[in-house]
């Protein structure tokens, strides 16, 4: 019998990861498995640029997982500066560049994963490609802001874009002492969350001496006489800088699978069933960044291009590859971030997502501390929690805060997923000592708070 | 239509709860609240006590929540210093005795709720009582210890017992300066944990300069020529102590309830419904340290004195006694603690609970971190899980490590009260971002390391 191969396409978190797994099950004496990557490095952290940018971690080698040659060592027959331009799927193979030598070559597959990621939105405006303009995507971007932040005797920096990426460079860039102003197209930074919740995140930026300016679309990076940028430009003002990161956001790099004919959804990313099989293909998963995944509480496909995610996907993909079993129910849509001590937290559903598939909800918001209120260092948090109308069904949760406030998101995402009402969330068990949470947890507070608003709407 | 009297016996977490929440939906002209506290102290948090010894907190009025006038102008005859001495259930009267004044009297009822908590564990041997030796269960005693601190030359300080009271007094004298010796009647520190994780826990505390001595029964305790300890005795040895810390556990206190007839179950504690209404009397509810709870995993009662189901309980009680609606489902056996920066988290059964109720189970230990591994102050966290054996549906798990160790345990709070299985709960989606967990949360890889173990033991 002819050893089966299993070509991967990406050589990030859900590539290696079902490369890993794969391997894991199956010797190379069953299955061979070659792995393409384009860049320099494989199985890296890119959730852990901002920092490595902001001098809290040392890079980029702390960030890499696992390097290639581990990779090889256990027979994973990884390519890096090799880039897939072709999927031929009835002809069951890839076409890779040698993007050293430039050479072409076709490879041939029994089983094919599709792990191509995310690229980072570039706004097509003039000057955008100048030098001192940077995105944040891989190591190598990293490695080329550092360069340029080093390279760079001004101190003022603009950030476009608020979200995640938008605010951990943020705090990065603060923290190697320039003077940061973040633009922001919305109302308020962090899109992720409710406006209101937003606020109370742009104030914090604030107080940590980071500008935001909201409902700033940038037209225009401007360059100075080196050629280099000096400000960035919307309709309404210019600002200084010294250097531009962008943090837009990222869309599913799915350029070459659609190409071959694979199938996309409503939001760019690939569409697979519950094993991450390519949907209407036996023999090709696809998995992290570039494919949508099922919102269990919105009930549609979503694209999140988030590590954790695509370690899930990678190891169920190579399970599943490898004759094994395993399925991706989905997800519920929890993020955690931080700018420098302000933790954030969200899960479920926001307002208009909840609206946006014909949610009818009541909301409640309070304040609590992460600690007894007479502890040291109990800091003020806020817990936002939305509920279904009549059900009481939680639909999500939103926390802005101190210490302790981001991962208190993980409890309303385990009550998400088994789809508990805020009601029996009310009787939750949850860890209680001074140190550690008040009483009544936040958690429970909200939802205490949530069944008296859901009440005094005639429901529940 | 003569207004209604509700009587409350205990003015701690659950009976003042009871009471305000009573109040909150009644008002005077509808409900008359009279509630009687032994002490001077009511709605203080006993959690506290430790902190406040250990020098973190100042007190002990930072650990009152609520002072007696702030209840009384909320219309709720608060009679501190008042000790009811006796409940006549036909006749819908309770006996009081005022400390003070020494007198007695009788105060009729239409509504009792019996919240008499617990009372701490005093062995009884030789010297129990000398001068020096302390509980901490009430603010007086937290009072009464600090002045014996502060009395006392000598820095030596033993701590009976090793539970959850027992290593937090060991910090907080340890805070004060004292050499601390913790005297442990079982194998291991922690006996709420597995004897492995517990062996964790002793590792640690011997880290942190605090010496555990295991199958260590005091059998007597020494005094000095002043009269005042001087060393606390085991079978084996003799350990001087300047001050001594009972930190032996407490347990329901119900004589009063017992003598007027009402039903105590296995553990000691009162048996309610899940309205918290006494079992077989419709006007009585108990709640609070001296009541059993139901244990959702293990299928039978408990008694577990914690102020957080404490005031659960009150709320309730206080919704029912006003014609509101509520009702407590039980616990899951959550529990937190620290002893200085080493964090305890437990929930669900042991391996012994499991057995002892006919559970089959498998478990399985793993390590990881509370951030990402290259994040600054990512420090080792153990985490074990019991599934059971089958079914796979989570049992328990048992947390120790650094920072982000405890609270983690609610994650798995809440997947126990949902019944999930541990094949369900490796597809969480738990926050991740590099400063608050690794792209695999530890609690996530736990799961998978029980699905491997339940699938090597041909099951699941």
């Amino acid at each position: 019998m002819a050893v089966e191969r299993l070509v991967v396409i990406g050589g990030d978190a859900a590539g290696m990861s079902a490369a890993s797994q794969a391997r894991r099950l199956k010797g190379p004496g069953e299955l061979g498995i070659v792995a393409f990557e384009r860049g320099h490095f494989a199985s890296y952290s890119a959730c852990g640029i901002p920092y490595w940018v902001g001098g809290d971690v040392e890079g980029p080698e702390a960030l890499v997982a696992r390097t290639p040659e581990e990779h090889r060592a256990r027979s994973i027959d990884l390519r890096t500066r090799t880039e897939v331009t072709e999927i031929d799927v009835a002809g069951q193979r890839v076409r890779a560049l040698d993007r050293d030598s430039g050479e072409t070559y076709w490879t041939g597959f029994d089983k094919l994963v599709v792990a191509t990621g995310a690229r980072p939105v570039r706004p097509a405006i003039p000057g955008i490609d100048a030098p001192g303009v940077h995105g944040v995507q891989t190591l190598d971007d990293g490695r080329a802001l550092l360069d340029s932040l080093e390279g760079t005797a001004g101190r003022r920096a603009v950030v476009v874009g608020a979200g995640y990426i938008g605010v951990e460079m943020a705090e990065a860039l603060l923290n190697r002492g320039f003077e940061v102003t973040v633009l922001n197209r919305g109302a308020q930074p962090m899109a992720t969350l409710d406006p209101d919740m937003g606020r109370l995140v742009h104030t914090a930026m604030d107080g940590l001496g980071i500008t935001t300016v909201n409902g700033a679309a940038v037209t225009r990076v401007l360059t100075g006489d080196d050629g280099r940028v000096s400000a960035v430009a919307t309709a309404d003002a210019s600002y200084p800088a010294d250097v531009v990161v962008l943090g837009i956001g990222v869309e599913p790099e799915t350029a070459l699978a659609r190409a071959a004919g694979l199938p996309t959804g409503p939001n760019g990313g690939l569409l697979t069933d519950l094993s991450m099989r390519v949907r209407g293909h036996g023999n090709i998963w696809a998995g992290g960044d570039c494919v949508e995944v099922l919102d269990l509480v919105a009930g549609h496909t979503r694209h999140i291009a988030l590590g954790t995610h695509a370690n899930k996907h990678g190891q169920i993909i190579g399970s599943n590859a490898a004759g094994g079993y395993g399925t991706f129910p989905g997800v519920v849509g929890t993020a955690v971030s931080k700018v420098c001590d302000l933790e954030i937290g969200r899960t479920g559903l926001r307002e208009k997502d909840a609206s946006a598939v014909g949610l009818r909800y009541v909301t409640a918001t309070i304040e609590s501390t992460g600690r007894a209120g007479y502890y040291p260092g109990a800091r003020a948090m806020t817990v936002k929690m939305l509920a279904e109308y009549r059900t009481g069904r939680l639909l999500g949760v939103q926390i802005v805060g101190r210490e302790g406030a981001a991962k208190r998101i993980d409890v309303a995402a385990v009550a998400l997923t088994a789809r508990m009402t805020v009601e029996e969330m009310t009787a939750l068990d949850l860890g209680y000592a001074p140190p550690f949470s008040p009483v009544w947890d936040p958690v429970l507070v909200a939802a205490r708070r949530t069944v008296a608003v859901l009440r005094r709407a005639g429901t529940a």
